[in-house]
This record gives structure tokens, C-alpha cells and sequence, in this order.
């Protein structure tokens, strides 16, 4: 159905299986403007659970997950802190100010894909003079999907929860791909989320799913959160149809993606051993791996890899991204490998 | 699948059926935010044509298809005219305001569903004074939801149209039950978008897919359309799923739409003939009816209805509605007619 | 200093007397962006007093005042209750919708100002359905500039307010014209402002001066008033200068409304003696006055007055308005109630 | 007037002085609403002719200028690139956000004050793919509040103007000490406002009146920016008796704005003279001197100067900043000169 062969533009891209299309056609609906659809009742408990929130509200995208927990969680007129290579900051349309009011402050991450505690703490250390926006949120991504889907570490979160709290700040997670972090980790998904007010999930990405969101929290954040999704055009009638396929992608496509993370490193070595393009396998630790073409504008290794077959996305000048997911198999993978390993030979 | 045996609360609470879920389940799908989901293209296009537009773009629901419609077809501080009794006005929670800082300014409808041409001209009459807001667009419905799936006659059109055009002010037609006026007026439906600037549709009312709208119009104002779509948050990724439904619905559910009018005339007469209960048969026009309730609230008469399991709303204290949609089987409107017919006696 | 000879466009025309220029030429001022003008420091402190208020915030005009405290007594998604042919409804530009998200929902006034309290109780009485826009607050005029400067009995306002604690709603004051109402009724002005959350009132207009305005409230608005007026744009330097124009009026124009309200009298009288105009001068309760004129356009009665050295305004095809003000002596009402009074004959 | 003997805390606490007083008391006005203030009106088209514009309009601050022309120049929804340290981003409550929904994208400046050229031309080189914002605007600031009352050289402004135009883009120059650039140049005002969209320039910071700030552009953007000034409230009435200041300030203080140069090196002279306070004389181009405090925090020193009677304010904690202006006298330079020599010692 892609126009590649080994489509590795993102994991966006991967299409529902046999049967997971299979549940969508049995799924039981209801309308979900009147909270009448089972499938998305269930699936908005399920994943409150499994994030340890009290409430949930499925979305039909990451993004307005994103634009709607900015709403909930910050007022028109703040500044929202971010990383400078967010999601939130650089591929949503500038959503927050034209929706919200909401001016993004952001500060550079780290390598590993976190801003520094210190640069947030002193960004969220100005008095409250009225000359000032006033800033209350912290945005993070985990994994981060420009740095090459990397997983934050547990004792640097605890880190910023301690500038959080000694500010009165409060923290929303975009984990649109926190699945792969919690498999990264070995740990409870949960355990990602503590101390966070909001945390969003996506469905569409490395899971798997055709469509969907989940954003989790509070009962009052969320119950504010499904009044904007009305109001941003996101209440959807039976929507279970969706949410049959998210059900039944935690039942079945969770336990696929470590096998998504090793393809990826497979990858980043085949890139790593190419003539002329450089990758670091060891930071690669989820589904993303990026590449560095030093000699060679991305655009046209870019294009090269997409005459053979294999789909990629320019991040930059001479940086590229590959991005694994369910709809590979083994033989995809080992083609694309093959190919990048001898790569400008 | 609903807690009522007749559901008549909603043409939304429709479900799918099985050859639609089929549809579904063998929909050929891409990633719609690179713009390659062959359904959701092919339903896009074929929307378009059918409507008489250039363009079209597939949206998770109606209220974001007006709500983009009305940022596409105005500026922020705009006043954009509407009727006092539509959809835009009263059920789309200020989302004009909201999101695109534009006030809407209604006007009184006559009972048949549109306000009277000359009220609009008068609204439209006034200087460009900076103390005022510019006016420069109108927004229609049709079928007309509140008053009944009125359905706008052809000459009152052309005086609106002519209006319009005298002040240079745009036309928006909100045709969420679009596709029912055709069926009434036994007209091709391009016919009913003649002269306006967009044009939406809905699929999940009348038509019984579970979810979807879809926005039409010139070039220009569609990918501006699809910009907004995108920082509303309703880029979706195998949207093909939700627009197989869609092309499945044009094929097989279109020609059943005069059915439900004829269950809906079926249903007023009922209430007509009720001992406490009026209707005006004669003005269903397509899937609506009106009910009044003048000695008892309408409140305890719906819920009487509930406790019978016919399900329907209130529309204010001594009003209710009732539609007919293609979930339903002639024996559940015959059985809600006995009921209706003999309600309090 | 006007192009007319007798400008009764507006109150607003008028012109600082010699003794208000001395008292601005001798402002003792500092920057009240530091809060450290000694002058308008004094005035807010004054004005809250005057009003029953526990503080007030100097403000640059009446439409940033009423925008303001739209803005702190509402939130975006609301909509606000107003008169239809209130000021903040007609005149300014739609900006509760442009800056605010706000949505202005207006309900027509009785010939007395008022819109009727069963119509907001009406407006108020809906659910928190997830469809509808919150409703929290009602915006008066007193006096009511469109309708012709009338007053609002004390009497009705009783009902209003019971209407408004039934809903747990709050009232919002635009009195930019309130110390006319005060005169009216001979009461103390902190009486009218009695229920209500925030009052503006204007120094621009019926008392003489250059500009301003004031906006008084509870402690915590107005600190919320600052912080938007900053955003608007509305902080001042040394606005002492303007703010002891203000002292002045409060100390010596004030007791001269009643002269302004008389003149209006006049000239009613003389408009309803006039051949081809009407006037009702028993509803001429303050500096207003609305002339019909039946027979013939307001526009031609507006140039023909022109031509004759006064000034007023057009408010509608028949309608136009006469307003008396302190930069009139008896000699320019006489000049104007002659003329008025054979006008056409 | 100020609470402090010597007040170097900014340009903006400058007072009038008896002459502008006078100036000021016999004003000619007329209602600016109406367009009839002779004196605005003179103004307007006073500084539009020596900045090189069409048109310019009268503004009540210069956060409303800046905030009104931000509009005019770009669309909600964009991102507007601007310096890190510049004034529209740090000291103006978001208001772009705020009210008009376009978030700000800083850039580093460089020590001059100016953001280097080629990061302007990255920020600008992006594709219109439909994640992101649109980037169609730049702002500058000349002089340079915060890095000093730096003055960009015209050379860097000409690398700006051609990555501009490379672009498409446009420029919008934060000019509120504009007057200070082209004094410290000795050049024509004029010529520092070629190439850009519209310019902002201050009457209450360095040429010491109460109250003003003028937006000057072409006459279709200077238009736009009036309508958008009655939306934020910045229409005044007799707003003359602010432009009266403005002329006379232009027509005397102009000349004296050199004098606060060499006051301002004079000061920084005398700081880096001190045993603990660093500055850098060299550096100081116009009015403003930084101090830093490397070994003792900037709060304690502005403390300690305020018991002497020394107005400053803190720019960080090792950082502080002195302002001069009109209102001093030599001897209030030498008394603080002296003071800051031997400050720590």
C-alpha cells in the first residue's frame, strides 16, 4: 500500500493487520457525543489504568491531544516551557498560540532528549512582574522523536520533578511513543507518568492503529479536556470502530515493538558501517535512527534510498531519519540494512 | 446497541451495518497526513465532484468542518451572520469565538429555516466604520435542524444569493443533512451548493457511517481548509477506514434517505393524532419532527417515551424531536407511531 | 476648535476648560508603570471609593475598559449576555471575540434600556450540555447610549440581579455614562454599582476631559484588570497629566451634568415642535436625545443641520442624535433648539 | 518627584519639564476618534514624514504599538522571529499570543544586539509543509534595551534586509530608541527605517513625555493598525494634549539626547572603575550602561545604591542596568559617578 518497499519514513506509515481490521468490523458502537460507545468507554478506562490516571479521552490525533492538554493545563497568555526540538514546538502549526493564546518558551535539549533541569529551573525563576508571561508548564517528549527516539532517563525525570515542584510548575508528558520507552526500560508504563498532570499516547504510531489518541489524567482535566475536544471539532459519533483497533493493538502489538527497537539497531549499524554515512547504534534506544550523511546533502541520499525502494525523511542538511514499525518484516529490515551498509560504496 | 428498543434521539446514533463494516474492514489505506490514503482521496474527489467544487477535505466531524469553514471564510473580528436557531449558533460551544475570534451575529429565522433576506441585508447595510466589525459572511443550513429538517426552497436561495452579492459577502452553507434536501427536492445536490463559497456534508447522521464530514469548495480555500484541519487536530493517519464507510454510504444508503422521510411523516402524524401531543405533518420535510407537548413538559414526555423505549430529546420546555435514520426497521416506527398516536389518551 | 458651531455629534467633542488645562499643566506625576504616579494613585483610589469599590485601574479609554473586564470576568468559550444595541455589542469592533474567545450573546432591550430580566433568566437557564457555551455573565449600559441616554430604574435593576444570583451569573456595568444616571436619580453613584462585579466609567465624555477611563472592582479583578491592560497595551508613563483632568471634573464638572440633562430637554422640545421631526421629550432622562424624522432621511437632516453649524449623528435611516455636553453654553443650545424647532417648516 | 534623588532605573521615568507642561495646556484638540485632533493629526503625518512613511498613527504606549504591528505585519498562526532578549519577548505578557494567536520564535542575538543574519536565514529556510508555521516576519530592536542600548550598525542591517528579501519576509523595527540610534550614527532617522515594514518609535522613554508612542508604515498597514488600535482601546479622544508633547520634544529635546550619551559613559567610566562593579565604557553607545557584579548579587548592590539614593534595576543576578534621561541634571551624573568609582571600596 506504500509507494515503498521498506517504507521507513515513520512508524506513522504502518497499516492495521488482518486482525486487527477484524476487530474494527465486530467492534460493538454507540455514540460517542452522547458517551454511549462502549469500545471507547473501555478503552478510555483501559489506558487511564494502564497510565494510573483516574480519567481518559480518546482524540483523532496526537496533535490535538497535545493542543487540547496545553489548553487544560495552561491559560491564554502563559508562556508553556518546551524543548527547542519538540513536537510540540516545531510540528504542530503553531497550534498553541492560535487556538490558545499560548506562547511556547523553548529551551534546547540534551543529547538524550531532555532540556536541562537547571535551564528550566531558571526559566521558570522570574518574579511575577506584569511585564512577564507567566509560565506554569513544562512540556517533555518521551521518546523523543527528533533526537532518534530517545527514552528519558528515570532519575533525570525525578530531576525535573523537583524544579516542578519547587516552582509550582506542573508537567504534561507527550508520550505519543511512551509504549516504546516503557519497553525500552523494561518497566511499567505507569512509572513513566508519575508526576505528570496529563499524559498523552498514540495509537497510530508505533501501535500500529489506523487513527487515535489517548490523552489521561485527572478527572477534572480530563473532563476540561473532553469540553475543548468538542470545541476543536473532536468529538467523533461511533468512534469504537477506532478504538477497537487501539484495544486490540494492546492486546496483540505491545509486545511486538522490542522487536521494532532491534530492527532499528540493525539499521543504525548498517548505517554505521556504510562508506560515507555515519549512525551511533548505541544511542539507539527505540524504534528511530538517525543518520548522518557528512559529504552528501540527506536530500540526495534521500532520494537514492527511495529509487531502491526504501522510504526515509530529510531532518535536516545531511541528516536523515529511519523510523521501524509493524508493518516490516525481518526481510525488509535485512534489505534496508544490506542496502545501507554498502550505501555511497 | 442502543439502551433504547426505538432510538429516535439522533440520525448520529445510526451504526453501521454489516456491508459497511465490511467496507471497512477491506479499505485500502495510507497515511492521509502525506496524503496517501487512496480511500480517503478517492472519497475527497468524488465528494467534490458531487457537490460541484474543486476541492474537498475529509474531517473527523461536522463541528470541525464549520469551525474551519467559518476561519477559512472570515477574519478574526469578524462578525459572521448566521441563523439564531442554527447549528453553528447554538451547539458548537462559541468554537468561533474560541478558536478564531470571530463573533457570531444571528438572525432570527422565518419558521421554514431561513432568515429573512431583508433582515440579512439590513445586517449587512452598515458602514465600514472602525467601531464595526466587518460582515462579509453568511452561513445557511439545510436541511435546517432546529426547526424541524426544514428544507430551504430554491428561489429563497436566490434571494439570499442575490443579497450576498449586492454587499460582496460570501455564502457557507453548513449541509451536515445536505444530502436529505436533495432527496426532497428530488434535485442533484450540486444543485444546492450553487453560489456558495464552501460547502460540508455529513456522513454520520443520515448517511449511518460512524464517522466523518467533509468539507468542500475552490482550490485556494480547501488547502487552507486542510491547514486549520491540521492545528485543530484532525489530521488523521489510515483515515481510509472511516472514508470506506463513507464511499460505501453514497453507494447503498444514499437512495434509502427517502425511507426515513416517510417514517418521519409516518411519526408526525402519530403525534398529530395524539390526544395531548401536536405536530404538523405537513411541514416534514425530511428525517425531523417536531413534536409540542403544550399541557405537559416536554421533559416528562420524553421521559415516558424511555420507559416505552423510544428514545428522543428535548428542544426546550414543551418541544421534543424525533428522527428517523437508517438504523431503524418499519416495525420500529410502526411500533413508536402506536405509541405517539395514543400518548395520553 | 470643532468644525461645527454647535457640535452635539457626541459628548465626546468636548474640550478641556482652561481650569482643567492648568490642573494638567501642574500634575504632580511619576511613572505609573512602577505604580508610582501620585496623581492616578489618588484617582483610582477615588473612584473605587466613589463607586463602593475596593480598587480601580486608570484605563485609556472606555472600550479597553469594557474589553478588560470582559476579559476578567469571563473566559474564552463564553458567551456574555449584552443588549442588542449595547455598546460593547455595536461599537466595538467584535474585539470580546478578537482578543478574548468570548462570543457576545445579545437580547434586545426595552425602550428603557433594559433588556427584560425573563430574557436572561430564559438565556441563563440552559444545561452545562458539552454543545452549549457557558454563560456566567451580563453586561449592562447605564445610561444607554443607543436608546437615548436612558436610565435604568433602580427598581429593575433589583430584578436583574435576582435573576443573576439565581444562575450564580455576575454583572459587568459599562457606565461609561453612569455619573448621568446618578444625576438622574439624585443618588449617590456607589448605588447603581451595588450587585455588580466591575463598573467602568468614562472621564472623556459627559465630564470633559481628554482621556480616560476608570474600571473599579473587587481586589482580585482589578489586580487581573492591570495584567490584561498591560497586554493591551494600556500602560502609561506619566498619566498623572490625564488623570488630574479627571480630579478636576470629579471636583468641579460634575455638579454641571444637570445642566447638560436640561439643555437635552430643550431640545427635544424643540425637535418635537418642528414640523417634519419627533422627539419624545418625557424619556429624555439625561444628556441624550433620539429625533425621528418620519418623512424624511436622518442623512439629509444631518447635512442640512450641518450646513446650519451643528453637528450631530445618524443612528439609523429615520433616526439621528443629539448630545449636550460641557463645552456648551445656553447660547448654542438656543442657537440649536431655534433652528430645531422650525426645522422644515 | 521620584523616590529616588538620583533615578536611573529608566528612560521612562523622565517627567515633563515646565515647558512641555506649557505646551501641553494650550494644546489644540479636537476628538481623534473623529480624526479632528489637529495636533495628532500633525503628529502623525510629522513623524511618518521623518521616519521616510506614508502614514503613522498615535498610540497610548509602545507595547500597543508593537503588539498592533505584529498584527498588521504577520497572521494567527504564525511565527514571527524575533531576539532572545528583545522586548516583544520578554516583556510584553505574550501579548502576541495573547490577542493575536502568532507565537514568537526567538533568536540569539549577538553582543551588538542583532541576531547574526545567517540564523535568521536558517529560521527562514523551511519548507511550507503543513506541521509548520508559516515564518513571514522579523522584529528588530534599535536601540537594544537589554544588551545595553546597543546601536546596530547599518551594515548588519543590510545583511538583514537581504536575507529578508531572500525570503520574502518582512521587517518591523522595535524603534522606541530609534531617536538614540541615529543621534549616536549622526545620521538621518529616516535612514535607519529603510527597508522595513512599519517602525515603532517612543515619546515617553528618552525624550521625556508622559505619554505616546507613534507606528508610522504605508498607508494600507498604518490603516489596518488603527482599526486593530480601537480593538486593543488605544482610541483616545482629545489625545492633543499628548502630541502637544511630542512636538515640543521633538522640537527641543531631540538635541539633547547626546547630552544622556555622554552622561551614560561618564557612568560606566565610573563603574568600571569600582573595586567590585565591571562595565565595559567602549560598549556604551546611547543611554544605557549594563553593570556586572561579578562577585556579589546585583540585588544587594541596586540595594545599596538605593539607600544612596540610586535608582537602578537588576537585568540578572550579576547584572544591572542605568538608564539616563532628561530629567537629570550634571549633577546628579557626577553624584552618581561618584558613588559607583568607589563603589566596595
Amino acid at each position: 500500500m506504500s509507494r515503498f518497499r521498506v517504507d521507513l519514513r515513520s512508524d506513522t506509515v504502518s497499516v492495521p493487520s488482518l486482525g486487527m481490521r477484524n476487530a474494527m468490523a465486530h467492534a460493538d458502537v454507540g455514540d460517542d457525543v452522547f458517551g454511549e460507545d462502549p469500545t471507547v468507554n473501555a478503552l478510555e478506562e483501559r489506558v487511564a489504568r494502564m497510565l494510573g490516571f483516574e480519567r481518559a479521552v480518546f482524540m483523532p490525533s496526537g496533535t490535538m491531544s497535545n493542543g487540547v492538554a496545553v489548553r487544560v493545563l495552561a491559560e491564554p497568555g502563559d508562556e508553556v516551557i518546551c524543548g527547542s526540538r519538540s513536537h510540540v514546538y516545531i510540528y504542530e502549526g503553531a497550534q498553541a498560540a492560535l487556538n490558545a493564546g499560548i506562547q511556547l518558551h523553548r529551551i534546547d535539549e540534551r543529547p538524550e532528549g531532555l532540556p536541562d533541569p537547571a535551564d528550566m529551573d531558571s526559566a521558570l525563576a522570574r518574579s511575577d512582574d506584569i511585564h512577564f508571561a507567566p509560565r506554569r508548564l513544562i512540556c517533555l517528549e518521551n521518546t523523543h522523536n527528533t533526537l532518534g527516539g530517545r527514552v528519558i532517563p528515570r532519575e533525570r525525570l525525578d530531576a525535573v520533578k523537583t524544579v516542578a515542584e519547587a516552582h509550582g510548575a506542573r508537567l504534561f508528558l507527550d508520550g505519543a511513543r511512551l509504549w516504546h520507552a516503557a519497553v525500552a526500560l523494561r518497566c511499567d508504563i505507569a512509572e513513566l507518568c508519575e508526576g505528570f498532570s496529563m499524559v498523552t499516547v498514540c495509537f497510530s504510531k508505533g501501535l500500529g492503529c489506523p487513527v487515535g489518541s489517548v490523552l489521561a489524567g485527572g478527572a477534572e482535566n480530563v473532563d476540561r479536556a473532553r469540553w475543548f475536544r468538542k470545541r476543536h471539532g473532536g468529538g467523533m459519533r461511533q468512534a469504537g470502530i477506532l478504538a477497537a483497533a487501539c484495544h486490540y493493538a494492546l492486546d496483540h502489538n505491545l509486545k511486538r515493538l522490542e522487536r521494532t527497537h532491534t530492527w532499528a539497531k540493525t539499521l543504525a549499524r548498517a548505517a554505521a558501517a556504510s562508506p560515507i554515512l555515519e549512525a551511533d547504534p548505541e544511542n539507539v534506544e527505540s524504534n528511530i535512527v538517525l543518520v548522518r550523511s557528512p559529504g552528501i546533502s540527506s536530500e540526495s541520499v534521500v532520494a537514492t534510498l527511495g529509487t531502491l525502494g526504501i522510504g526515509c525523511l530529510t531532518m535536516g542538511p545531511s541528516s536523515l531519519r529511519l523510523v521501524t514499525h509493524l508493518s516490516l518484516a525481518d526481510r525488509d529490515v535485512r534489505y534496508a540494512a544490506d542496502i545501507l551498509a554498502t550505501f555511497g560504496g
